[in-house]
């Protein structure tokens, strides 16, 4: 990564490139209006409006535009020209932009406070500080735009061969459906050449992975009009995924002490009152089913239940730690266009659990929950991992967050002991806690180097309260417990989204939808191939054999395609000599005898091995 | 079972029992209106109304009034009254029973045809005859009831030591709730007194085993107000039950080559006009979730998606039989006033099975759906079961059946013939089939002695064309798949609360929710005692140790009432020697050492045997 300097100055350019993009855009379109054109995580973009085309949609650039517009980029850069940076009062700032409504729509709103130069609501703490706004720009070359910088000295300082224009998107103008759709230029940007390299091919790889594609390819998951948008129908294939993630995750919370519960997918409304859902959380849900005078909603969240459960008779310290476990289905509301295969669906799969303990026993608690997640990592050959906590702020306290400073205080400071002790890099950020308590983000990377959000925890001091939890404790009085929400595996649908890119579909042998194809070299082997794969059935290994007319290497070809670890192929020799001729997944063969071929895949499966 | 002769000896009896009850009633409460009083499965009830009570609410009868009108009944008995059958006219029929408006209203439903001397709907056959509605009379002494018949000839026929009244229930008048609340006394009959007590003591057993009782007392499953009637929140003693039935499944089904799949608990509203469920099962059905011009529905039932999983893409004679698998959970809106514990609830987890194949694998895909349940049975200690075999009528054709005779007759041919092969016993009964094809209920009783419907099959040759699935078959031609709905584990929640009554909540080992509780003599044994519970909870057994400040002999008592199956006790004899002084929930007593104690729990899982 990145150290701090080399952070701002990736900014720095970045954000120049974003400058520089729109001067080269308005020098091909004079027409065009200017939106805003931020840096992002990987590079930059800027929104435009071209005005309608002949039929009266918003114009867009060609592939011929963005290519003369990358090379006039690299032009400006060449000319080393300054950036300079000058303050303007409301009357010149409207005077310089009169020909640039969304310009003019952005200096309203920072004069108005409360908005930056992108129309992003400012931070609490600026603000605050009672400075009126203040509108600058900054120029290069003669290309003016409403800015606050900061950039780089000249447009010389920008690595004109680390940087590309990637592709163009429609954008809502400040993301309002309702509002104008203008056109958004995406560049990546880095400050070096091979950095650029490594991310260029990194997407490529993303994109071989896909998940989507690898989904319908490999017959894992379909969606359906009629059933709905953002609920996937899991395939056969697709199952295996969820069975052996499930079992996996039952194994691992048994060994640690879990008690699994099972609860109902619906409930009153009176239960999301109590819990807080509604109104807070009401935009996510479904809408109620209404029927006798009583409103019922699909669950959101498990937690209302679980709480029930612990609820649902008197609890004594000697009850503690509880952990209640579920692979509970939630349903969640997500806007139509934000869905996106399994990285954004309706319906939610949690690897879910709850943890009710005492302030003592948290620690403990919370640093055998990152064992947890660490294992599952290690388990998976995910190297590259981080967490972030999220605190709460004070002038949050009695809105966004629940009023009880003293509580928070106390909360985070256990939190922080505890990720410290527990050796897992993080980093902190102040006002971005849950409404109840700290929260803990969960990112890794897949093998093709992207990075994913995988779960969140948190550490919940309010909403027990809520439904008058108690335990008595040693000292025989009546004390509210904590509540850590956990979900090491996310949900299915995220987690098997990312497992699919992350493996590139070829799942290890224990996860593997199909983990041997049994194939006959000719019609003659067919009995011994279907009694092969029938043995190994009986012994719980997913094995087909491939009796179909095809010719041998079509049907080796045909497994190779659906990732199938091992093809067992048989012939006359093998059926005479009880061996296997055993190709793998990854290339390699070799023939074996037939139990030492069994005994191999059972390893394989018994040790969640990801050798072959 | 009785007998044909005995079988219609006992229904006269019953209906006559219900005469003289109503007759000692009316002589007691002379200004009692009188419902209906049919025989029916262990005997018979009469339905009262005595007028408003004190508090103008429905009266009701006594204890003291029940045990008076069971020794007038014993009276009239030996009066040996014959039952004399005559016809009236309508104008006399009421005269006759001017001052009993219920009987009135009976009158006037039985001249308008379609109905009975209950109020029921008459069976359209008799209807169709196109004879005119008769109404006749039956009196014994001086008490006339409205009835058809038939009944013994004499009330001396009657065994007065093998009957009893049973209890007083409210009813509402024709089963409408807006309509007046009668009382209504059961009773219970039977040709012989031995009859009568092993009945009476089948309820006392049952009444031992109550469902609901033993699931409070053993911690299995819980309702909340707040989460809603029918919607069972498993504690996690009765979620291990789910998890090791679905184990238990899971495992059979992949020897019985089932694949499983995963689908959402709610779609869109076309998927279920397309099904037929809507408007057709709609009133079963939780009330829609509308949004953005959509309505949503949770399912009632997971065929729809399976369907929609065979149609996902082009199928041939390859693929099938196809068998798709799914504990899926389906949400019906049963009427409040039928909830009834864990036997009539509104979330269902089924055994869910839906089998794709061509007419000539039907039957041997049939014989193997019946060997499961065979299997099941055997396991599970279910010896008596049965199968009732449903077919169409004519005259429902495009009505109740869709309208293929040739197709109804065919199927129901291959049902027959595979239900014959199968050895199970079985009755057929016409006009009772599903929408779409002929239907198979299975039922069983449990140790208790009571009867139980456990799932239903169905044969389903319709639906699959409202879906347009097909497959190629050997001819290259498009033909449409059969498709077998089975679920011979039914549901959860029925099939737990059959589970719970047969075996009285005492669960073989494999089921037991806790399986071991290690128990140690005092304080200096609790970290063997620990130590042991550890390390069965390491081999996956699930095990704990009582390490409270109770006494040894408070301990096991309190395991016992858990219905433990094993209690391992753990003093000075047994660490110094490596031993532990078993005791089993059924009372015996032995020492074993550590290792064959465990080696026992282990296989008596691994076999799922019923044996301690």
């Amino acid at each position: 990564m990145a150290n701090e300097a080399e952070q701002q100055r990736l900014y720095r350019v970045r954000h120049s490139l974003a400058h520089v993009m729109a001067q080269a855009v308005v020098e091909r379109y004079p027409q065009a209006k200017m939106g805003i054109g931020p840096p992002i995580d990987t590079g930059f973009y800027y929104d435009f409006d071209l005005g309608p085309d002949d039929d009266e949609r918003p114009r867009s650039f060609t592939p011929e535009d963005i290519e003369q517009i990358e090379r006039r980029m690299r032009q400006i850069i060449g000319q080393r020209y300054p950036f300079e940076y000058r303050e303007l009062s409301a009357e010149r700032a409207r005077a310089q932009f009169t020909d640039q409504p969304y310009k003019l729509e952005l200096i309203d709103a920072i004069l108005a406070g409360g908005a930056d130069e992108y129309g992003q609501e400012r931070h609490g703490q600026e603000q605050e500080n009672g400075a009126a706004p203040v509108l600058s720009t900054y120029r290069q070359s003669d290309f003016e735009d409403l800015c606050r910088g900061p950039h780089v000295e000249h447009t010389g300082q920008i690595p004109a061969d680390a940087f590309t224009l990637m592709n163009v998107a429609g954008a809502y103008w400040r993301g309002d459906e309702r509002k104008p759709m203008l056109q958004r230029i995406y560049g990546t940007a880095w400050l070096r050449k091979q950095d650029l390299r490594a991310h260029l091919q990194m997407l490529e790889e993303v994109k071989k992975r896909d998940h989507r594609r690898l989904g319908r390819d490999l017959e894992l998951f379909a969606f359906d009009d009629e059933v709905g948008p953002g609920l996937p129908l899991w395939l056969p294939r697709g199952a295996v995924l969820i069975e052996e993630l499930e079992k996996l995750a039952k194994e691992v919370e048994f060994a640690a002490g879990y008690d699994r519960v099972c609860t109902p997918h619906l409930a009153k409304e009176a239960l999301f009152r109590r819990s807080g859902h509604l109104p807070y959380y009401a935009e996510s849900m479904y809408p109620p089913m209404e029927t006798e005078g009583l409103s019922y909603y699909v669950k959101p969240m498990n937690c209302p239940f679980h709480h029930k459960i612990f609820a649902e008779r008197p609890r004594s310290y000697r009850d503690l730690p509880m952990r209640l476990a579920e692979y509970g289905t939630c349903y969640r509301y997500e806007q139509s266009g934000e869905l996106y295969g399994l990285m954004r669906v309706r319906s939610i799969q949690q690897n879910d659990a709850h943890i009710y303990c005492s302030e003592e026993q948290f620690e403990e608690e919370f640093l055998a929950v990152v064992d947890m997640y660490l294992s599952y990592f290690a388990l998976l050959g995910i190297d590259r991992y981080g967490m972030r906590l999220s605190t709460h702020h004070e002038r949050g306290l009695g809105k966004k967050y629940v009023g009880d400073a003293r509580l928070w205080r106390k909360t985070e400071e256990m939190v922080r002991r505890a990720m410290q002790r527990s050796g897992v890099p993080y980093e902190e950020v102040a006002d971005e806690a849950a409404f109840y308590g700290p929260k803990i983000d969960v990112q890794v990377w897949s093998a093709a180097g992207r990075e994913f959000s995988l779960a969140t925890n948190q550490v919940d001091f309010a909403v027990p309260r809520r439904f008058d939890l108690a335990f008595v404790n040693r000292r025989d009085e009546e004390e509210t417990p904590l509540c850590i929400h956990r979900a090491p595996l996310g949900s299915h649908e995220r987690f098997i989204g990312f497992l699919i890119e992350h493996f590139a579909g070829s799942f290890p042998v224990w996860l593997a939808p199909e983990q041997v194809r049994v194939v006959p070299i000719g019609s003659d082997h067919h009995d011994a191939a279907g009694a092969l794969a029938a043995a190994l059935r009986k012994l719980g290994i997913r094995a087909q054999a491939d009796l179909g007319a095809e010719r041998m290497n079509r049907k080796i070809r045909e497994a190779q395609l659906m990732k199938v670890p091992y093809m067992a192929v048989i012939g006359d020799r093998e059926v005479a000599d009880g061996t296997v001729a055993l190709r793998t997944r990854s290339g390699s063969r070799e023939t074996l005898a037939r139990q030492a071929f069994i005994d191999r895949v059972q390893d394989r499966i018994a040790t969640r091995s990801r050798e072959l």
